[in-house]
């Protein structure tokens, strides 16, 4: 019986660090990520489910909307331009993915589901925005924003002020019987990118909210929807380590999920960095998937079959 | 036996002339349409395919990437930006569906696919590019952008000078399989936005282009893929009309594809504007499509059972 893998892209997938996100520099990162996953498909026999980040993407995107206000051009809310990016990303990744089938003689559809999911608005992460996005801005810019657009901003690691918004956890995939029905008949398919378009369910209805679910939490309920056997988180490090940067820094290779657990909770993991990921990996084992993996990104067919990696076991 | 529509919602589905642009504005328009296409789901027990325009979204978007290249972020190109636009508008469609079916105690999975549409490198209209695009600009500025960037420009209907990108006709739906497979599952599929993604095949790959597919024509070519019995464009006028404008116009009502493939060759409809909603109904009819039809927005349901608008058939 043919498994199936949840793969959540990081964003070195699509750009990498230092590169401004030109088409081109993005295009050929995503060719390279293609191959990869066409690898996956083949070698490892594996249907496969593709979620990313857009970090640079929505960053970029959110300066442009913010520059085009001088010509009168409404800017439109994050959810709104989350949904954008899903369509920019899915798009790069879905042509690269089947020209790379093509390539080999293969047709196999490929589609990207524009994503909403579904957080609690009650969340406490809504009175407590964390999570930076968008520009850089100087400290007079930053808080006149916040005081005409209502944002909150913060002075980020010395590298200049930004906008926080909050990044509430994720409830639901909306379209989840879309997806479900796609994974099902054997189609690739590119679903919550972003995190998903963040929603708030309010008097029976559906409603955008600027904020920003982190992409690996996002992928571990995907992976749960569509009923994953394995959910693989690729990054630009080959996996989780102990000790990371010290002395007696260990990368993690089998580990239980007891044993993971116990790391994450003495605060092994970086918050906003390998925290969240290795959150997700214990998330997607504690709920019944067969195993949870953090690769590198260029390692992903060799991680997949078990010889790299952090694998995240039950026992 | 349940029918199938395809819808081709016109630009004044999303925004209404004199509009900016905001999120609210499109999202109390996007409410209303919805509301249209929940009456036909229940109303007419019919299955309905969604597909619309992008004009002031990808015009907007355009300008926006412009004015994002002061603080360098790359513009993406038209294709990019058509993708970015199918995530934006499918969005909002799919949420704005989804709560008005819920408002009725109904549930129906909604899904946006973002879709290329293949068109032929060989086409004349890349010899002869003729859509405008973006924002207007002085001669001067124009030119200049017309050097740096090889756009073709010219002057639009004295109201200042303009890109024009070609506009190719469409071929094919590369998601066609993603789509019927919904469509067959009865879910509520949004599809072909803004015309399709733009691409051609080269060297057996696809590759997205900068042109633009009319978007009536296109979602013709969509009701063809998913076996529509009705092929819907909802507009802001309520039918074509023959000597439009003049003392003798008429509008028409219940008309032959004969009929009405003499009087598009008499060159009664304008070009960009009700021509190609014309040609697309009578491609449908001439593929086998039982009706085209053409009508208001605000008319939609009472259009669908042939009360009002531009009724099309074959004989």
């Amino acid at each position: 019986m043919r498994k199936r893998v949840v793969i959540a892209l990081g964003g070195n997938a699509i750009l990498q660090r230092g590169q401004r996100g030109t088409y081109e520099e993005q295009m050929s990162n995503v060719r390279k990520t293609a191959k990869q996953i066409v690898e996956i498909i083949l070698d490892n026999n594996y249907d496969v489910i593709i979620t990313h980040g857009n970090g640079p993407q929505v960053g970029n995107l959110l300066l442009q909307q913010d520059a085009g206000e001088a010509y009168n051009i409404p800017a439109q809310p994050m959810d709104v331009c989350g949904a954008m990016t899903q369509g920019q990303i899915g798009y790069m990744i879905q042509q690269a993915i089947t020209n790379e089938l093509k390539k080999r003689g293969l047709y196999k559809p490929v589609a990207t589901i524009v994503t909403q999911v579904l957080v609690d608005k009650d969340d406490p992460a809504f009175q407590n925005p964390s999570k930076p996005v968008g520009p850089f801005y100087d400290e007079e810019t930053a808080k006149k924003l916040a005081r005409e657009k209502g944002w909150v901003v913060i002075e980020d690691s010395g590298r200049g002020w930004r906008r926080v918004v909050p990044s509430p956890g994720p409830k639901d995939i909306v379209e989840k019987d879309v997806i479900r029905d796609l994974v099902e008949r054997g189609f690739i398919v590119i679903a919550s990118g972003g995190g998903g378009i963040p929603v708030v369910e309010e008097d029976g209805r559906l409603k955008g909210v600027e904020a920003v679910i982190d992409k690996d939490l996002a992928g571990e309920r995907l992976a749960e929807v569509v009923n994953a056997d394995v959910f693989m988180i690729l990054t630009d490090v080959n996996g989780a380590a102990i000790n990371y940067g010290k002395p007696d820094e260990k990368w993690l290779g089998r580990v239980t999920l007891d044993e993971l657990r116990r790391y994450y909770e003495e605060g092994h993991f970086k918050k906003g960095s390998m925290g969240p990921k290795v959150l997700a990996a214990i998330r997607f084992v504690e709920w019944g998937g067969e195993r949870a993996v953090i690769a590198a990104l260029d390692k992903a067919v060799q991680a997949l079959k078990q010889k790299t990696g952090t694998q995240v076991i039950r026992d």
